[in-house]
């Protein structure tokens, strides 16, 4: 019977909210009153939000309710990001035990080594998929679009969180024989406790706070990166990138504030844990800080760059290919929409044969971690030059000697490591399973720096025999510049230099690093061509209008004459209860124009759909033949567009007051109406985009 | 006789050019050839730009002549910034000659300690007040007046670049009795170069580039920071937050380009000159990375941070009374006015006399230059332990010496240092000449954070040989993180903790010194107090509406209907020439805004300046009783406010669209005009922006 309760008499409640024309309020009610009619749990969800009315007064007076919220989002992705590290460290020892134990028996190992990620890989996608069907890939294509304004309900909920959490953990339990990694799932996380804790303090707060949701979901993007790596400034360097044409500098405190909570939470929690001694970098080297490197090697580190640039276009190419293919390729897209988990375990078990560490893998380096891969990488040490040195060799077990293998050399197991291994990231970027593809990328860029780093040290060296002077070229630099490089050149983002000095601590090779990353993204850029996000973001048709007008630029100054339509669901200020009937029926809109008379075509206003509602409703208690201009007050057009307009224009002012919709007049008469669906239906309209590859 | 003929037959080839429509580049030409008649060396002038039409020619099949324009701008500003840095240390070097030859004569070294900095700082203000009289202070709140959308032109004149590249060079050789900076006026300086390049470049190149000027005023911002310090990033995040509202992201690209140019060029230059062996920072910290700091010190810092967030409250109150005092006071007003050389000469020969190194400045270290006190502050040394270590003391003489003198302990000197810099800081500020405040308050700030730590760095080593444990605390840790705090207290912004970071090259500091600048950010913006920049702007009442914001941020909401004006100066499309000549007249406006009739009052479009002399200049050739409708295409308004827009939307809109002016409509109706001049006096008719001293 409660149920029942929150019919008229609510809705007559909000009718008399709404003739005080307090319709937000009412809206929001009406929209409380639902989920809770909805959820589960009442009891100790009202106990919850009474918990925090109260300590919302106590801390209220001295910082706001807010603050404390971007604190929490800070510490929470930390924890969640430390709980999963240790899961996926637990899983991963486990695996590496059970390999060890079964030493001699190559068959056995053989199966250990293919079955354990391929269980895992099934298990991700099928329990992901279940849960939630949108939970598989990183998830930052469609944080992009959430940020540019766009609203995508379904890739905020809780049930998706879940699904992503267990999914990652699985996919992340893979190893290195997968090759997949965090972040771009853990930006998308922290975007989801964002707004779950944005929902949670606006219940909590008696006063409206008024901060957009648009801000908590910028402060997450931030958070995501600063908690996976402990790395706050390029959290929020990453945050002001992935923003579609306007950054509001008002988020930049927040953002800072909550990637440094992030970040300090993420390195106590591994202090307590007792794997670091104190707040350092997570990949920390101590390269000497005498001479770094020479003046004359900033030329080698610009070669890197371009290197890198180059091979990342061959990458994403291979990308966008696979990416096509996948969508017109009848047979896989039926596996793919039917048998997806058969899919997963397939490609997992292929992927993990290759690298069997008594085959193929012996050659890939493929026994290390993707940390201790990207650890090994970045050492100081001249691995070729070490290697022929037999006493060093023998003295205990470290990394770079799983690159050195017996009966072959550093430079055939990198070579082995880049050739396999482009074409496995590829295909890894098919799995339908919640994963990111940075840090794989990220190490792979590590690798072609380290080759040639390892290259130009060993000809150096050569160099110094005969001459005799000390010029010692140290690899782990060109690693550290090739990683930034590579990464940012696949995804057209500056953020990985800073993330690269964040992550090793190693500040001296501040401005090589930074050059490499420069010249790679000159190289990705050219020729508008779609970063790795732009691709997923056009094959999976998500409304993100950056993407699509980066790939046809002379688009953004057609005037919007060409491309508007007059919209269909328009009301007349004398229109009564049947047109509005018919209205709501026909269409599915939540903001509908108001115009004088359809001849005229003067706007007046505009009236949401529970308004409308509420109108209809009054009639239903009598009072009947009203106008909707008696009974309705309309919301003002605040901002107005001339057809003359450019769409960049258009798209430049919806993202930077922020709203869903902007109408278009000619005279005071309405002419259109911009929404972010209707921008991307122009884009798809004009200029049909295409994946060249 | 040449100077006649840009006169009627160059105004009959814009009619021309006006009847096709283009009016933009009619403008232009018309601008440009004003330009030309004004300005000498002719000849120069044509053969620069044939030289430079040939260059771009050839580079521009492989990169466009923008991206060339912002690397040049980066090289430039480091040379400058070099230069600057060479004859600065020259000066520096003669003056500490010349003390050190007067050893023994108290007097002459009186004498000399005190007229050398006044006689350098009334050359300073005299000169840099001749040649341009707005040179003096640091040019910063006016730059972020240029970047909210405000056109400043006398603020990027050449003259204006000179006087302040002259009077910085003085200001500095003044050296640190005067303690005046250099990145402030490094930022206006590369916005100066910056302007005069995009200048070079549109005229260069034979195509329009279409690359608004707003793009490299932003570019310009990163490159200031970049140049003067040889770091890029805290460059980049510094034009992100003196951004007004929005931060377009398409300017983060050729910003992070043009700001690791600069800085690249900046350590190259010093790499040549011998100063530095590679590409390092610049003021290079060589801490124990093995445990940089105790977990638990991270609650000394953020204790370092609320009490660095304190003390720049007070410093900031104080600048705020004697800039108050500054202007209301009738008799120092008037000094200013007419004898500011004989001002600026009395205030630098009180600063030098107190820091005089036989009296007061013994206990204030007043020997060091402005570099060598950041980098004594900074040293990891424990001062108090090791100036207790007789045998320590008599090896060499190193730069904390100068901190111990005979007679006194670090303490007392660190606390002369604090008391006594901080009125003179604040009456530094009131010197009329060309100056940076921002390494001031970074050094001052890094004093008061060696301070705690040396007291904590004492009490821990108490402790220790009590307990007989090894727990070194680095006070160097601690200055760093104090001088980023107090300086992006001061300053209201985040960037010094980079900064910070990328000075010394201490990476392993990052999460303390980013944990104590938030701290002290909170406390500084608690209670909308403005920031060093905002109370300057405000007292020069410059056109900022983001300070006056942030005074009175309830101003936000108020909707346009209660603040605009209907415009007096408004065409009517039936008007003829009677009327346009008394309107050009009267009004000084560039854009006239047409309506149907004065009584209907509908917009129909806006006209230029430019286009209206035409037509009276069309008239005056035969064709009589014309109508304004008939002779002109009126510029079609793209975008409309409505009444009931707030001020908030307004500002947001002016600055994502980048416009200068934009119409405020009631149902197609002129209520107003809004441009941000106009949003100021808004501002400050609503709400008298008083400092709240």
């Amino acid at each position: 019977m409660k149920e029942v309760q929150c019919g008229p008499e609510r809705l007559a409640e909000y009718m008399r909210m709404d003739e005080e024309n307090s319709v937000t309020q009412a809206e929001e009610m009406l929209m409380v009153s639902n989920m809770q009619s909805r959820k589960p749990c009442r009891r100790s969800r009202s106990m919850v939000k009474e918990c925090m009315q109260r300590i919302q007064a106590a801390v209220s007076s001295v910082v706001g309710l807010h603050w404390l919220c971007y604190v929490a989002l800070g510490v929470l992705t930390a924890l969640l990001s430390f709980c999963m590290n240790f899961t996926v460290a637990k899983l991963l020892r486990a695996h590496q035990w059970l390999y060890s134990h079964l030493e001699g028996h190559a068959v056995l190992q053989f199966l250990c080594w293919t079955l354990y990620p391929t269980s895992l890989c099934a298990l991700s996608t099928s329990f992901s998929h279940s849960i939630c069907p949108y939970s598989a890939g990183s998830g930052v294509p469609e944080v992009r679009c959430m940020l540019a304004g766009v609203e995508l309900p379904d890739y905020l909920s809780l049930p998706h969180l879940f699904a992503k959490v267990v999914g990652l953990t699985c996919s992340l339990a893979a190893g290195s024989t997968i090759f997949l990694g965090k972040v771009g799932p853990f930006v998308h996380l922290s975007t989801m406790l964002g707004a779950y804790l944005y929902r949670l303090c606006a219940s909590a707060a008696s006063v409206k706070e008024g901060k957009p949701k648009q801000e908590i979901l910028v402060v997450s993007a931030a958070v995501g990166v600063a908690s996976c790596f402990g790395a706050p400034i390029s959290g929020v360097l990453f945050s002001v990138e992935v923003m579609g044409t306007h950054y509001a500098v008002r988020d930049y405190y927040p953002s800072v504030l909550a990637a440094a909570s992030g970040a300090l939470a993420f390195h106590l929690l591994s202090v307590c844990g007792g794997k670091q001694e104190t707040v350092q970098a997570l990949f920390k080297t101590t390269y000497s800080t005498n001479l770094p490197f020479q003046p004359v090697e900033i030329l080698a580190f610009a070669v890197l760059g371009l290197l890198c640039g180059a091979v990342s276009c061959l990458y994403l190419l291979c990308h966008r290919w696979i990416l096509q293919f996948m969508r017109t390729n009848a047979i896989l897209s039926k596996i793919l929409a039917t048998e997806r988990v058969l899919y997963s375990g397939g490609v997992a078990f292929l992927l993990a044969s290759i690298t069997f560490p008594l085959a193929a893998g012996h050659f890939m380096a493929a026994k290390l971690s993707m940390n201790q891969l990207l650890s090994s990488l970045l050492e100081e040490t001249q691995w070729y030059v070490v290697s022929q040195n037999a006493s060093v060799q023998a003295t205990g077990d470290t990394l770079w000697q799983a690159w050195s293998p017996s009966g072959s050399t550093v430079y055939v197991t990198l070579g082995v490591f880049l050739l396999m291994k482009l074409w496995m990231l590829v295909l890894a970027c098919t799995l339908p399973l919640p994963a990111g593809y940075f840090m794989p990328v990220f190490i792979y860029g590590a690798a072609v720096g380290r080759l040639l780093g390892e290259g130009l040290a060993h000809a150096s060296t050569n160099g110094v025999s005969s001459q005799g002077t000390a010029c010692a070229i140290n690899p782990g630099g060109y690693a550290l510049a090739g990683a930034a490089a590579f990464s940012g050149a696949v995804t057209h983002t500056l953020s990985p230099a800073l993330l690269a000095l964040e992550l090793t601590g190693q500040h001296t090779h501040a401005v090589p690093v930074l050059l490499a990353t420069l010249l790679a993204n000159a190289l990705a850029r050219s020729r508008h061509r779609p970063s790795f996000y732009d691709a997923i973001a056009i094959i999976k048709k998500l409304p993100h209008p950056p993407s699509l007008l980066r790939t046809c630029p002379k688009l953004l100054s057609v005037p919007l004459r060409q491309v508007v339509r007059v919209p269909t669901a328009v009301l007349e200020s004398q229109d009564g209860v049947t047109s509005v009937q018919q209205l709501l029926r026909s269409s599915t809109e939540r903001m509908f124009p108001v115009v004088d008379s359809h001849e005229s075509g003067v706007l007046l206003g505009s009236v949401s759909r529970l308004q409308l509602e509420a109108f209809l409703h009054g009639h239903r208690h009598g009072r009947l033949d009203k106008k909707l201009v008696d009974q309705c007050s309309f919301q003002p057009v605040k901002i107005q567009l001339s057809t003359e307009a450019t769409i960049k224009q258009a798209y430049s002012v919806l993202g930077a007051v922020r709203e869903q919709c902007l109408f278009v007049t000619e005279r005071g008469r309405l002419a259109g109406v911009i929404t972010w669906s209707e921008i991307n239906r122009i884009m798809e309209e004009r200029h049909i985009p295409t994946l060249n590859c």
